[in-house]
């Protein structure tokens, strides 16, 4: 069993889907990331969130164990605030609005401990910011990095440079195809892995996921759902099940990869039943086992 | 081994892709599927031509053990003619042209021979005669259906009536979710199910197939190819593996009809690879099981 850090966001979400709104509820990167993750392995959390941050948010986290002594709170500032919602097809969020606040200046400093742990997952910020705590880290087994779009189009240099430095890209479909410039999936996973990583993840929503590592292609499909509410967060929570299950087992081969990447799937597929984290707040062990079983099962053409 | 009948078309189509085209090529459903599926065991075509059709494509069939004693030429009648293009998104195709011609008057009737054919394939045509050959079938083991949009909004009520007599639906997503008026693909398939089938075959193009039945979920991803050239053909072709594997088995349980799965898939992935039949031609049955192998390694989860 071997510690993760995460560094990313602790957010207040408003969201609205075709099946209800919250406003300003807990989200952030880095709250999905730590909570899924929470379950296979110890998760510390380098984050900076608003003197306006809720202690109980910070309460749920700990109560999972989850260690958020590198939470900052930001003196003067509000927290990070994401508005969106999703149409029918739920696939694609709309931006309605994002209030950076605390986050804005996030630097992030690693403590001496946060530094020698050998499981880091750099979501979704700034690459220089990510590229900066990669640096920090003493001698890590394995770093994994979510980027999107905006970073892809707006800093482009500087997500290179920082994919030269991580082993799995965590990714979405769309923005394989952007960051690689090919249409073709397969051509694209290809030309990222000739980017740097070692891995690459690519997630597909509804259709699932797939893993390209040493030529091999590895995929699952999404769980099937009757319900999906929100998916926020999906993608987090997914990395969170992934890398959760690497540093339980401290393994980053081929084999303990592929259950990495079912056990994602799995988180991702409670995080999507409710809005914020109210699912995986009634989250019990042996759902997740449960839920295990039936993706083996959905799978697996010899019985 | 048992045998196969297939009731389809067989065409001349005209293909725009955005990486080539082809005029008056080898088409129709009855032909690719009846070319898949004689990989794996015998099969029957009962169609209707038009005296304007190659003896050449005929020979072709019959090259591969096809029996094409059913393939009726229409006296002073043209050969169905589809014209079609698709953009670089080669899910959707859209239709320039169609000329039913010999096709129109097509009323298949079945010689007593083909009667007590086993495994029977009912592609997409008027689900009135899908009806009406399922009717003619002695007592058959299993009997398949391929449908679309077209039947689905314009003989609603003949194809359910249709569909309480058949085995299996094999259907693509977007039809699915039409057919059961439900988003929601879990909820639409399992609609699709009260609906008659024992079992449900979802088609999604890029992002694989999956299989409900007994109330199973079974998923397999498409296989990745870096170049997909024209998608024409691509569900007969799964539906002439699926079923081919099927009569060659002699089975229908679940096991068996999850490696038909990917055999369906396997032959699907040969025939986009080229214009109209051209690389199911050039196809050995070593490759058929060379890329089953690839197949059963990127979806294992236990290797």
């Amino acid at each position: 069993m071997a510690d993760l850090v995460v560094v990313g966001s602790v957010a207040l979400d408003s969201v609205a889907t075709p099946f209800g709104k919250v406003t300003e509820a807990l989200g952030g990167s880095a709250t999905y990331f730590s909570y899924a993750a929470s379950f296979f392995a110890p998760v510390h959390v380098v984050a900076a969130v608003g003197e306006d941050f809720p202690r109980e948010h910070l309460d749920l986290l700990s109560g999972r164990g989850v260690d958020i002594s590198a939470v900052t709170v930001m003196p003067g500032e509000k927290t990070f605030r994401w508005t969106g919602e999703y149409g029918f097809d739920l696939n694609e969020a709309r931006t309605l609005d994002t209030q950076l606040n605390a986050f804005a200046a996030f630097r992030p400093a690693l403590s001496p401990r946060h530094r020698a742990v050998p499981f880091l997952f750099l979501a979704n910020i700034d690459p220089d910011l990510q590229r900066e705590v990669r640096a920090q880290m003493a001698e890590p087994a394995l770093v994994a990095l979510d980027t999107m779009n905006f970073w892809i189009e707006g800093k482009r240099d500087a997500l290179l440079r920082t994919l030269r430095v991580v082993d799995v890209l965590l990714i979405n479909d769309a923005e394989a195809r952007m960051l690689a410039r090919e249409a073709n999936l397969v051509k694209a996973a290809r030309a990222i892995i000739e980017l740097g990583p070692r891995a690459v993840v690519i997630k597909r929503g509804e259709y699932g996921a797939l893993m390209v590592s040493g030529g091999e292609f590895f995929f699952i499909p999404a769980y099937p759902l009757e319900n999906v509410v929100d998916p926020t967060g999906a993608g987090d929570t997914f990395a969170g099940g992934f890398m959760g299950y690497l540093a339980q087992r401290g393994s980053t081969d081929e084999a303990t990869a592929r259950k990495a990447m079912v056990y994602g799937a799995v988180m991702a597929s409670f995080a999507v039943e409710d809005f914020s984290l109210e699912r995986l707040k009634r989250l019990a062990p042996d759902e997740i086992e449960e839920r295990y079983g039936v993706f083996q099962s959905m799978v697996s053409v010899e019985r």
